[in-house]
């Protein structure tokens, strides 16, 4: 039995091994925090949905692979526990290739085991503010 | 006891009705079907994240009653009902001003009584396919 604050702690350390894995640049950490079913969906920004496990690894495994690398300063970070699944709201600051911009992503998680899975990840542009 | 695809069918009812309220301008209908807590988010597409009702229904209250008009063809609409919780993803395919565009959105709702109430909107342009 976990308290909510364990589970709070718990989820928002799974969302920091999603940006941790992005950082590294590393497709096994990412793929061990999804969960690998046909419910998965992932919007990376400006982009269509992606829909189930074998498209958002694809994509995952192009962007890990590609040229590109990310850091990010994440902000306004809140986490939300309900039963069995989680949701983290946060802004993404995101450098790139010398220019900075934020991204606002939505991330649901669903409890597995011990620990939590990533379902949802939906990363948009802000363009104004 | 509601059953699995019953449960389904509800949240999809709510999630057509945002729509319809947006369609509608119906600010009433649209704060009808929100949780009115701190736990909400909405993005709209290309801002930055509105945290919390007071801020999400200011919102709500600029668009509906702006001057635009906006009509939806919402396409590849799945919805994933988790106990209490319930995601919807689809692609909201928006005629405003003559323009057509493609958003790609994200809603989670949270089971309230009989009904289902939504929690977080996330909505992003797609700007490439």
């Amino acid at each position: 039995m976990t308290t909510p604050d364990a589970d709070a702690e718990a989820v928002l350390a799974t969302n920091q091994a999603f940006y941790d894995a992005i950082e590294a640049c590393d497709l096994d950490a990412m793929t061990a925090l999804w969960e690998q079913s046909g419910r998965v969906s992932c919007v990376h920004p400006g982009w269509t949905i992606l829909r189930g496990w074998e498209v958002v690894v694809e994509s995952w495994e192009r962007i890990l692979h590609g040229p590109g690398q990310n850091q990010f300063i994440l902000t306004n970070t809140s986490v939300t526990v309900a039963g069995d699944l989680a949701w983290v709201v946060l802004d993404e600051n995101l450098v790139a290739g010398g220019r900075a911009s934020t991204i606002a992503s939505t991330n649901i998680f669903t409890r597995a085991g011990d620990g939590w899975l990533m379902v949802v990840h939906h990363g948009s542009p802000v363009m104004s503010r």
